[in-house]
């Protein structure tokens, strides 16, 4: 059974990590930075001897694509991005392109040509750490128009335009059929350590809603208000949320989440007036999360009404979930039971390049595990082992694709 | 029946409010400014034709003495403080003062003289708006020294001592002997216009408790770790400070306040990995508050642990409950219902001299309704009417307590 190299694969994400690496051993590569052009340069310098064609596309996404015996079929592609956080890790993203690399120097190794091609692509800012939203994957499946994304000012007030020339990565638009993409990648989490398991096979990815809550109650004297006279705020957004944290419990698969929190005035003997908090809720399932979301904004009102208090709820966005494609779940499955790895079916908790490419063709993903589930932080790990078995599987799940595809030729 | 005039009480107050007014209505006279001296000038030139002795201390403490039949006699004293909020209001200390007033001018005009003496006292700096704490009163009653006090540096800069001399009010200590004292004081809560009731007989004040609590989660990615995995600092925090709040709900008398609250990091995706947050708590009794302290402690650790969160508990200060006098409580109470006030007893929710007068004398309180309990603010009110029944209440519960003591003349 073909494999991978895993140590290879270690030695190219370690050599890679020099790029933009920091003192903390993390990585700073942000999007179309100098780093950033390196790390591109350095991609093109390894996969262009492996590969039939390169190409840059108009918002910079860069392409490798070895040919298969027919030359008509649509291909079979794999990749994620090598721009970091910027106080990034050295796998988050890293690992996907590098597996792909790993999936192309294998069948060179072995002399392998598929009936379809293979693809492996390295897409444009998928962080978001400077321009925002993600625009490679975005642009790539019609989502975002080209000239947005060049007009995107980043947070240091540079064009992403401008900054794309710049760094010589500007190309035009090329057409592409894609018969399935896959996407290997860190969990992010700590579900598949928890559980002592080497492979997750990603279902979809959670939708996401985000809410903003305002409560408006009134202050007064902290020592001469009785209890049961009171309109605190603070006292109503802590049963306010406690009572949806239970609800989101008692559901079962969602995640609730108050990451962001204001009072005023914020003075210990003052009763607080106006409290301001940042709800995000997740779930795999659009109408679970639909569901969810109208329960808590109703228990939300209901337990301001108790307190005497004026609550505004303001969705700021909503996400829908994604559900990847069956043929490609299976192949994941196929490939990691092929391999002997343990593993389980999970949905992605962050977002990936793969839920925009999901919407314009068949997709799946590959988890390994994220020691102690940390991620987009310098200390974010992932042993040489478990990457070799995430990277066998990407191998595996590909040629099987490429397989179910009537060989024409 | 002796009756102050309240239209009288309501113009000296209305005066009063122009040395300091601000556009919105209130009073803007922070402790020893240019306001402060306006107004110890304009209140020495009302009260000096009404007494026998004028005096003021070494911090500044202004005190009008009409004597009485006995030389010998210690006197009834009452008053309160000219000193505001910076964005304060007309009636908090200034009635005090202004009542004290009308019951001097009250008995000058009865031409009535006692058998001990009445004094009337402006203590120095109750509010802390510049200088902190309120030394006034606690020097007074020695609980401060005077060369403390006169180091204090304010929140501008500016030395105490200095200030006094500036603006011609530092005296000299001054051998007093106090029968009584009696503080009539707006009530800064809505519990007597809640229950429609025209006076407060005030039997003591609140101790307070000031708790700092600091919760130690772990961060992490809001889509990526399941709940069962988090260890959510502000999960924690909603759910402890929800459970301290119904056990002082439970207890009845206490009041439980959450008035400051931060959280790290403060991002909408990120599970928060520290929280910090200011509990106030006060009850009128001196053990039920120690075990409610200790109950909160307690009951904080344990859902931390639930949580697999740390917390740390320090207290910031304990003030202890004061309790006043029982002859005092009872002339008040005597005294409005001579006059067939409607009335109830309550606890001080707030500090007042009174709380330090009471270390070393009997001592009482009067309170008059606040409109909505709304107080250190330019919109608190209280009626002429309202005044001038607590005026009432004072001038008879001092007779009472004046016509109490033996006449050895």
């Amino acid at each position: 059974m073909l494999r991978i190299d895993g140590s290879r694969l270690w030695r190219s994400l370690m050599e890679l990590a020099q790029i933009g690496a920091t003192p903390e051993g993390g990585v700073a590569r942000v999007a179309l930075s100098e780093e950033d052009r390196q790390a591109r340069d350095l991609l093109r310098k390894w996969a262009e001897p492996l590969v039939d064609e390169v190409h840059v596309d108009e918002v910079g996404n860069l392409f490798f694509l070895r040919h298969g015996l027919d030359p008509e079929a649509p291909m079979v592609l794999t990749g994620s991005h090598l721009d970091t956080q910027i106080h990034g890790g050295r796998f988050d993203g890293a690992f996907g392109v590098m597996a792909g690399l790993e999936v192309l120097q294998t069948l060179a190794d072995a002399k392998r040509r598929l009936s379809c091609g293979v693809g492996l692509v390295c897409w444009t800012n998928e962080e978001e750490a400077r321009y925002c939203p993600a625009m490679g994957s975005a642009v790539f499946v019609g989502k975002q128009d080209p000239e947005t994304a060049w007009a995107c000012i980043g947070t240091d007030g540079s064009v992403f335009g401008e900054q794309l020339e710049h760094i010589g990565y500007r190309g035009s638009r090329w057409p592409l059929r894609i018969h399935s993409y896959l996407e290997a990648h860190i969990e992010q989490g700590p579900v598949l350590e928890q559980e002592g398991l080497e492979v997750g096979v990603v279902t979809g990815a959670q939708g996401q809603v985000a809410l903003d809550v305002e409560i408006h109650g009134e202050a007064g004297h902290s020592g001469t208000v009785p209890m049961p006279l009171r309109h605190d705020a603070m006292a109503c957004a802590t049963e306010a949320t406690q009572a949806c944290r239970h609800l989101v419990l008692q559901e079962g698969r969602g995640v609730f989440t108050v990451g962001f929190f204001t009072m005023e005035p914020n003075s210990r003997t003052t009763i607080p007036n106006q409290v301001r908090l940042g709800i995000d809720l997740r779930h795999p399932d659009s109408s679970s999360l639909d569901q969810l979301k109208a329960e808590l904004t109703c228990t939300l009102q209901e337990i301001a009404q108790t307190h005497g208090c004026r609550l505004e709820v303001r969705v700021l966005f909503q996400k829908e979930p994604v559900v990847f494609d069956t043929r490609c779940i299976q192949a994941v499955q196929i490939a990691t039971d092929q391999l002997q790895y343990s593993s389980r079916t999970m949905a992605s908790g962050a977002f990936h390049d793969a839920c925009l490419v999901a919407t314009i063709a068949p997709t799946g993903m590959i988890f390994v595990p994220s020691q102690h589930g940390i991620s987009h932080n310098p200390t974010e790990y992932s042993s040489p082992e478990q990457l070799e078995r995430g990277g066998n599987v990407l191998l595996h799940a590909l040629l099987q694709l490429a397989e179910s595809i009537p060989n024409t030729s």
